[in-house]
């Protein structure tokens, strides 16, 4: 089945493994006459780089990435856009230990099921690594969404028990601040919390889960499609297809449950020639469309399954064993965190889609 | 923007207002050979039917189906199934008055935004009517995975602050004490204090919000593809496409944000010569694919919007108003309730979808 | 497989067996404001109808469409059209005495093998009649095309080896002349031998091929994608979807396989302030995107597979048989008369998906 | 629009141009076990390679093509196959002298006008370059459709008005023959003309159109899909998607229009225990489906746009001004020949797809 793909208008494909040659991505449909560069590119991956920060696992190389098609003389042609990311830092054989081994909350389990085999190395195609082909590619969605005056921002907004606190609406303020931050917290005092609490459970071979918060800025109203292309369905697959999540939610969110709808409502009202809602318990949509108040959400994101303590498991042929991960490998103590530009990557990548679709409403 | 299908190989297109002549859907990609009878259809229509309990909008007549194609001497034939349903109790002009109002979180303001006509009568193309599509289409959808082995049901989780205990996995157990249950809620005594929040929120003309839990069991491993059709990416898009949801989870879901990865991590085990796992905080799935343990998920539904209370609001021209609903207009108190069948039916459509799949993973 | 779906943006969907209740279509993703009136499907229908010339297969009553969504007050509202159109003169019955046969050029075989059971009720899924729902989408995509001023026509260019002569360009005197005749051939004289020649083929109980030409005029230029989505390409998909079509070719067409490259290309050159070119060898397209030269192509039809003489062939289940078809059955002579109006639905509905598409091209 | 993608299942995205850095392919759904080597796609590209005869245009290096992803040990996975070309002969500044002319019968005109800018070079996206990356996944194709008994061939049927002979069903044979041929044309008497009417016609600077023939052997009966995905309107919405195509016809094709219905009837008889017909004017598809008979089909080639002689042309400006291809620019002097194994890859990406969709036709 062809599911490496996503998007209908502005659509990306994804391909390669965690220790192959490379990993890339087709972005197809982006309109022409964009202005892009691959330092731009560049950029965006070095945030999830190594040595940024000791709560992502170190990959020893920034990653390089290559434009061969779809660009000329700087500029967007209408035909596909390949972006190549070489693996420069593949170690096949440090999996080879465990490769016989049922990995607890990882996917080579049911890979082996439905196929009957699995490039272990690096967790192969399951590896988060796929996820830099998702930021790649989010950052021409974000420039062609820039063009039009849409801005995006993600960030942590909770880890175990600590919660971030982001009153502001300054989409800049909020960016400067998420990416000054080594957790990408831009609530400073919590970020401390959470870097301890990082601390002490690393040291403990443990890991956390987070949660990570997106919200999208100047959103023409009417983004969307209504009945099964609503953007918050959109948005809540584009999500739960990252790999670790558990739940998606936008505006009141979970919360909706325990209000009553004198509460939830949000009231129209004007606010400088525009209209708006009071409160934004919707978080941006109405109906599955965009209503132009802020679009925020977010997403769920499960602890790092990679422990360093033992584990009771089977081997692949069924029988009782241990795994112990090899002492060289790396993990993350809570993924939430490199996912936040994936996050913002996938939202750029929606709305840049709803967009273009949003052309075809009218006459 | 062709918004109104779902699915890939089994695939519904639903189309039909609320206080049109009909609505309908045509199911697309059935496997021939399913034995259907139009009598299955009622029943699962009648779940939602007025006088069911009072706490669903009371349309006055039941709705009738016809199966128009796709099924020849009581079995699917491989064509497209056009079920249709008329409106038979429609008051388009019960509607008049409030035309002209933008409705605090309906989707009107959206719909005329972004096409620049709205049938405003009894919500349209927005109203929760296009739901009894679904229901009708998942019949079809539950039929065919039963013939499979596999089991659907869905139920009132919490409403408010009041959660349900449900702790069997006796399939049949926990449908026939949900479908017992006026509020579609297999815990008796958490039913009973849910009816009566429902009574005395009912009484002040105001509205709740509810979380509908689903379960599938004896799932084969292996459904849904990695990387942008995972499984719980293809749920989380058919849940957040339902009018008034709020949020998605799976498993653990926003649990697993103050989750350690020794805690949450589930460790794999036999079971009478089956691989499985001691917990299941993933909730069925692992890289996007069933693990053959229960899949289990949450779908968040904000309060209705419709309260019997005053609100501020703007004329669709931009000027202060006030909406007040009209004396005979029907709501539910809490929407969550009668989305139980549907959130049933969308887990049915997308397994349906994801078994076929499946069947091209190998050679 | 859900395979009864055309189109992209514009997108039909078509359901409904020959002798069933009724047969439908759903278009979705029509732009919203378009004026649309059920007396102008069946004025499209009428051209279809029985009575029209004694060269189609007499059913007994017009069809009556009826609109059952997605307008309101007298324009669409880019909610999903679901046209239906009841079968009133279906005559299940007369078919019981070939059921149990292949019939040679029919369908019938490989649905039994594909799916293990068919409708086998005047060619259920498979019979011509599904071309009804075309038509009638074909007129709403028609309608938006006219709003653009593209026009569009279709007519029989040969019939066995008498062929038409059409060298006006003036689209509203080909329709004219068009619909005048009884055989939808705007050269009138051939229209004649084209009579005469049905009439000796009818008596004979035999049948004719025949080949439609259609022509779109004012086509902006850069409609269709490169690379896998050029118009020809499209163009083609949706003629070979037609039953009993047996080719499809654009512009010079194979008439191109015996011609020199300095006598086939088309010279640009300057009319009126616009760019042209001398000869229209391509026939409208170039790297799969209209030039905005008039489109013309051509699809061939194979004789009527219905012929009233005896046949040998073999049982569903293997047994020599004769095939005579029942006395009162109703076949035409030629399909391709029937067909031009539903060659004319294909181009527009393939047309209007191209226009909407190609909103998306630049920033 | 994402128009660079082929295929529902088995689903391959082409990127590239020219005279970049690279073209690719991305295979995506290829069922997991599936061997291949690198070196079965050498031997592919091969076929197409410089001097392999003097009809086609001489780049000087062949083609190397490398596996980046989707294959573990000699095995596909499952996961997304990406093969990489890279561009070794690009000549980029040899398209300077002819960069502001609108080019006869090439794409410049359209892709400016759709995207407002082109990459020039060699053709850019629209040269008939990214076909290598056809064949290349073809090569995958034909490995899994061989696994399963499926034998595909292509030739040249004929060119300017020389016909060759093939009455061979011996697939073998005529594969064998074919690709001993300089001009792949099995029938040596008339491979032989062929080669002296080149010669004449390129002597002159001039080109020639051509007519390719495909047939496959043992295709299982019930391929392809009704209404909309007819496996010959698949075929025929592949092959006009190759560059140069005008026309597209199965089995009998165009001649029957000129047939009776008594004539073209293929009719059923029994052969060793199977079902077949008498004839093949079906060219071995019947309702859209295969019916077991050999697949048969044919596909018209214009002349090469490019030929040597002067041509009165417009720059893109709109001035008036001629085109002389520089001394140095390479030019087939028929495309038709080296389309033999691009043909051929598209039946298989068909035929592949058709495949995996068709296992979901029964319960």
């Amino acid at each position: 089945m062809a599911s490496n793909s996503f998007g209908n208008i502005f659509k990306i494909t994804t391909w390669g493994e965690s220790h192959g040659k490379a990993i890339g991505v087709v972005i197809d449909g982006c309109p022409a006459g964009l202005e892009i560069d691959v330092s731009e590119i560049h950029a965006a991956l070095a945030l999830r780089a190594p040595g940024k920060n000791p709560y992502m696992s170190p990959r020893t190389e920034e990653d390089k990435a290559e434009i061969l098609s779809g660009v000329f003389e700087g500029k967007t042609t209408g035909t596909p856009i390949c972006i190549l990311i070489p693996n420069q830092d593949a170690r096949p054989n440090s999996y080879e230990p465990i490769k016989n081994l049922l990995r607890p909350s990882h996917a080579n389990y049911t890979y082996l099921e439905k196929y009957g085999i699995f490039d272990y190395r690096g967790g192969g195609r399951a590896s988060g690594r796929e996820t830099a082909c998702r930021v790649a590619a989010g950052v021409i969605a974000k420039k062609f969404l820039q063009y039009k005056g849409i801005q995006i921002i993600a960030y942590i907004k909770q880890i175990g028990t600590i919660e971030a606190l982001v009153e502001s609406d300054d989409v800049e303020l909020i960016r400067t601040l998420t990416y000054q931050s080594p957790v990408f917290c831009p609530d400073a005092e919590v970020a401390r919390a959470i870097i301890a609490l990082l601390e002490t459970t690393q040291n403990k071979g443990n890991s956390l889960g987070g949660l990570v918060e997106f919200r999208a800025y100047s959103v023409p109203v009417g983004l969307g499609d209504p009945i099964y292309e609503k953007l918050e369905a959109k948005l809540a697959h584009a999500m739960m297809s990252l790999p670790a999540t558990k739940g998606f939610e936008i505006g009141a969110g979970f919360h909706a449950v325990t209000m009553q709808g004198s509460e939830h409502n949000d009231l129209f009202m004007h606010e400088q020639g525009k209209i708006k809602t009071e409160t934004n318990h919707a978080g941006g949509t109405l109906g599955g469309m965009s209503t132009g108040m802020p679009l925020i959400g977010r997403v769920a994101f499960k602890p790092t399954a990679s422990i360093k303590q033992s584990q009771a498991t089977l081997t692949i042929t069924g029988e009782s064993a241990s795994l112990e991960l090899p002492a060289g490998s790396r993990h993350d103590p809570c993924v939430a965190i490199r996912a936040v530009p994936v996050v913002e990557a996938m939202v750029a990548l929606v709305l840049a889609d709803a967009l273009l679709l949003n052309r075809c409403a009218k006459l």
